[in-house]
């Protein structure tokens, strides 16, 4: 069983937006066990469109397109499949009603240009959208399947997820099973050379996956049941997590953020947070977490130094002689969090995220994270980027750092070697913001 | 003249990565005028590749395939499309000596897998490769030119830019320029209705283009100069700013965020953060922008009521009686924040991000937004999501309305129908984080 998919939108030609869709798709479809031998992209198009169609239905069994169900007149999907495969299009009553009712929730009136939304293949199968106004749908023709998807990834997952993914299952040969290790600290190609016998097996497979200071190792097995299945690859994510040890933030785990969060929950703890150059997004990131209320109160974005001073104890002195940008400045900032929260763990973040506010002295990129439970403080100096990093990636991997080593100090595992302790400082005015 | 891409790479297929060349590839061939009409993937698989690559000869000028020249058995482009162009792989004696000295130089010495990147089609144009090992190439085969690119995006970005650019645009006709309006609040379909006409239109141009609750509006021209081109632009861009009024929020403007931190830069103003259920996300839009120090020193993530009440003065009558996600909650935290970090605008963000905590009365989705600047405090009610958006989703768009509504109080324009004004509420002790 092969599936193709069809990446559909002109604004995926002009490379205005990246195909996350597909890769979702593909994703998805592997796990499945079904093959995808190719992947197209085409403009909001008719002729090219039913083109593209048609190459799909020679070749493939499964089509699968995202895009162009939208209420405007770029969006064409809808009637150039149905067209192609000599279907006419009925409007769908329930359809209509669900998105007139999802726009009076939101207190506003269904536009006219809304109604073709609704209009549909005969004898399709309809694809409730929940999280959208666009329902999907799944025509059979002969023995080729084409499913067409809305295109916001918002949408498209969970469409996917809730009927797609069950819909096809009875298509495919055997189970895919795959888990996922991940882990933080050691670069890639390292990774790839620590690992490099076991990548070559077969069954299961290893893959590594690379992004963002981070390596996912994804185990898959094929087999006729997933207990089977997970036999086959229970050795292999053991020899992985012995030889990568600490790196290992987790299994199955989504991000370090969920790994910070579990780790806590289970032990009833409490963090907070002081950022300066990364200005909150660890913050967002540990909020991410559902749940996360439970183990995180109060964050502070404390970008001015009055801030850090007043909402922290950051001592005049150290922002005077060290500077805001130091070791000094970022245990304070840990400590003095952790102290004014009444928090179990504090986390300080300071750097230059640039692409202003260099120098030679203290570049770009150079960023101090520090974690402390008032017995230990610890802090890394990251020199992130070798001067060429855009602000966003050194805000990103600061924060990972962050949270990395808030995780270890959780677990009570070694911090990594350039992690520097110190004693926790005392900040000045070391009350907490909630008085005795 | 017409553009195709092929992405060569069984991890695309599979959904491991995320196809970035394709979009920067697109992106760039749209600034130079060429047309991409097709953008295909293929795995490392000779007779799909042949196959792609003899579709996309007999429909494009230009065919660009990034992927599959590294030196292991599974790269197969460079040998692959020499066949089927039939042209023979000569050795580059000058390409080899380059990987030889770029190993030597990470102190390794070359392997014999890697001489094979050296091999390179009889007669083609050797594109120099300073980023990695693998050299790029140009065939020109009668009319059709076929370039191959190394996949990874930190090789093929620069070396595209230096070499390709420059060869293709001799063949580029004319200029390509486009310029994009942003707007916030209108929903898509509404916005098609507003100015469908104008979208009818071929020169310009106008594409709209919906994401996570704003609408961007490109406006694009083709003429032999970019002055032309932009004289051809003008009238629509002028035409759609009146039809959409304040919605509009910016020209050439990334974001709602750049657009608030713009509007601040120019007054010479400040702005503070409270946020709830956000958690620290507005802050991290607001601190993405660069020089965002100059216009925000401080931004408090305030998850629990005993933060809200220490950290911004929200009365505890207030949290016990209208309970922490209410109008009344919200402008307390809009103008506390604004009151203890000395700003002129303060935001305060509470709501219920879910999956969890909804009620029949406050549901999922249900978020308060305010902002004050002491003399007017503003609050809107959102209900988000169709009571099943994602947790992220829900986030995200507290947040921008956040955003819109600080744009609109900072420019002095005013909120949406459904904001309403209260008068600044007086937090419990209301002194700054700074003392007198």
């Amino acid at each position: 069983m092969n599936a193709e998919l069809l990446s559909v939108g002109t604004e995926l030609l002009l490379g205005n937006i990246l195909n996350t869709d597909a890769r979702y798709l593909a994703n998805e479809l592997a796990e499945l066990g079904i093959n995808v031998l190719h992947q197209s992209v085409i403009g909001d198009n008719e002729a090219r469109l039913i083109e593209a169609l048609q190459l799909a239905i020679s070749r493939s069994d499964i089509i699968i397109t995202s895009g162009g169900l939208g209420p405007t007149g770029d969006d064409i999907t809808r009637e150039t499949i149905a067209k192609a495969l000599g279907k006419k299009l009925i409007l769908d009553e329930p359809s209509l009603e669900r998105i007139r009712e999802s726009f009076s929730r939101m207190g506003r009136s269904m536009g006219k240009s809304n109604i073709k939304q609704a209009m549909l293949p005969e004898g399709c199968i309809i694809l409730q959208n929940d999280w959208g106004t666009a329902p999907g749908c799944i025509v059979e023709q002969g023995k080729k399947i084409v499913v067409m998807l809305p295109g916001p990834p918002r949408e498209l997952y969970p469409l996917f997820a809730k009927t797609v993914r069950p819909y096809l299952s009875k298509f495919s040969e055997g189970i895919i099973f795959s888990t996922s290790l991940r882990e933080f600290g050691i670069p890639e190609s390292t990774v790839q050379e620590i690992l490099d016998d076991l990548m070559k097996g077969t069954s299961p497979t290893l893959s590594p996956y690379a992004k963002e200071g981070e390596v996912q190792l994804r185990v898959t097995a094929k087999a006729a049941t997933e207990e089977q299945a997970r036999k086959i690859c229970h050795p292999v994510v053991d020899e992985v997590k012995r030889r990568l040890g600490n790196a290992i933030y987790g299994e199955d785990v989504e991000n370090l953020q969920q790994a910070v969060v579990q780790a806590l929950k289970k032990r009833n703890q409490k963090i907070a947070l002081a950022e300066s150059c990364t200005g909150g997004m660890t913050a967002s990131r540990i909020t991410e977490v559902s749940g996360s209320s439970e183990v995180f109160e109060c964050g502070v974005v404390t970008y001015a130094n009055r801030v850090k001073e007043a909402l922290l104890g950051v001592r005049q002195e150290t922002l005077e002689t060290d500077g805001a940008v130091s070791e000094q400045t970022a245990s304070q900032m840990a400590e003095g969090i952790r102290l004014k929260a009444a928090a179990d763990y504090g986390v300080g973040i300071t750097g230059i995220a640039g692409p202003g506010g260099g120098t030679a002295e203290k570049p770009v990129g150079l960023v101090y994270v520090s974690v402390s439970d008032g017995k230990d403080c610890y802090v890394r100096r990251l020199l992130l980027g070798h001067g060429n990093a855009e602000r966003e990636f050194i805000r990103y991997l600061s924060s990972s750092n962050a949270l990395d080593m808030a995780r270890r100090m959780i677990l009570g595992i070694p911090q990594m070697k350039s992690a520097v302790r110190v004693d926790p400082p005392r900040p000045q005015n070391p009350g907490s913001y909630f008085g005795k």
